[in-house]
């Protein structure tokens, strides 16, 4: 295992077309993998656009099987050809009537090394996902890949300090969030930097908290519903940030790019021996989380 | 109850005088209940010199008993004249060999409205609180008061998510944090800014996860150690931030003062209306929160 390793996140916008949404994925794959990269973070639901912005039965017909649909041997091949870790997010078709909103952990050698589903399901106008996604039923977990041991959770779950806590207790170095978070455009002025702050905040928060690296990869650009003509614009801002909350790399709000930091498990434990958290827990006084208010 | 109250930090900076130290903190509630506040929240163990910077026996002399001890007596005669809500930590004597870091909730009528007992120790160079305090058996609790429902932890407890959630579960609007938090002088050049900022992400990390206040009143000035000369650098920056984690008032890093902010329940039902995180936690999937590591 490597004492260290190099992640990117593609930070890219999508179109209506699956092919090219996939091609570019792809590609941008490639030239991280050219540039040094070990690990590739695709964001949530990157073969799409963000179709929740409507609830239509006929959407259904986006979502894939894991593994065995086009996007995800396509990107084993890409992973093995390119010697990459890819975390590859599909709209996932499970059954008729259960969808999941998931992620493939494709190893370095082309083989699945994991497989999460989305545990919090967001509702809000224009994110309208308890419509399309089941929660999540496989957990918080991290996997062995060729880079080490890493967690990927998926967007909303990143407002949650317990998938997080529990992702970095299953030993993960790195917490990635493949993310499709923007702004209601007619918000944007009034709130947009407060949450776009928030988001960043909290998930900083996380990394402190564990210490562990996070990774936040979202999408970008303007997209409207063709139905409904509701539009959202993803903030893109995708960042790493170290076991410290150390911002390494941020990327700009609307371009499509690519991102890299490096882990370095070294630094990870220097960081837990001087700011011991994980020692001082309070195991025994926290089994009041699992209920949902106390008051 | 009210919709809004005032709520006032007092930053101040301890002598080896505890008479002196009560003396001035009584002072700086009157002087911040004059100015409006409706609670005044004080430094963790105001009454002394950061005495764990070395393990010695003859300092558990420092400690008094909860509730009948001059401290508590004294303040709930300031908090029933000045009619505000008073957070006085605590270096506690419980038994022979059983010592406390503890807050008492005093609420404006001079009665006792709650208690609380540290619940996570740190120990680190010239932080030797292992040494000094048993851990709380208290759990973490929230209090009703005058000003509404509130919640206290102490210092090291800012580190921990579980402790922020369970307090905020509880019912509690605002969340604070009495602290003694510092430089040593030596890493502060190399380290100091990033130990602030990841002291303050994580806290407001806490306020947007679950969508309450937050308020870390910490001690300022330079204490050096009579005996080991071991020398720490408080660094202040005391602050009050919203349930989204915006910054509402930042003390200095070196200067006594009092910060102040309305602490409004209409706001906090908006943040949480608009960031319905309580609405979506996977408390079926958190069980294993109360083990100590999973892999």
């Amino acid at each position: 295992m490597p004492q260290s390793f190099t992640t990117a996140l593609v930070q890219m916008s999508m179109s209506a077309d699956k092919t090219e949404n996939l091609r570019k994925a792809s590609a941008e794959i490639e030239r991280a993998a050219d540039s040094g990269a070990h690990l590739v973070c695709l964001p949530e639901m990157f073969m799409t656009p963000y179709f929740c912005q409507r609830e239509d039965s006929a959407l259904f017909d986006l979502a894939e099987e894991f593994p065995n649909s086009e996007t995800i041997t396509t990107l084993r091949a890409v992973a093995k050809k390119t010697k990459t870790v890819v975390i590859a997010p599909i709209f996932e078709r499970r059954a008729a009537g259960v969808y999941h909103n998931s992620a493939g952990i494709i190893d370095a050698d082309g083989e699945i090394a994991g497989f999460y589903r989305k545990m919090h399901i967001p509702d809000d106008p224009a994110f309208y996902e308890k419509y399309y996604f089941a929660p999540g039923d496989l957990g918080f977990k991290a996997f062995d890949t060729k880079v080490g041991r890493i967690a990927t959770l998926i967007c909303w779950d990143q407002w949650y300090p317990e998938g997080a806590r529990l992702a970095a207790l299953h030993g993960a170095t790195i917490l990635f969030y493949p993310t499709a978070i923007g702004w209601h455009p007619d918000e944007k002025e009034r709130y947009g930097a407060a949450q776009h702050d928030a988001w960043r905040t909290v998930q900083r928060g996380h990394a402190i908290a564990n210490g562990v690296y996070v990774a936040a990869c979202n999408r970008t650009g303007l997209e409207t519903d063709p139905k409904t003509a509701s539009k959202l614009e993803f903030w893109g801002q995708s960042f790493i940030c170290d076991p410290q909350g150390v911002m390494l790399s941020e990327a700009s709000s609307s371009k499509e790019e690519i991102i890299t930091a490096d882990v370095d498990t070294r630094h990870l434990e220097t960081i837990r021996r001087n700011w011991p958290f994980l020692r001082d827990r309070r195991i025994d006084a926290y089994s009041e989380i699992t209920q949902r208010f106390l008051a």
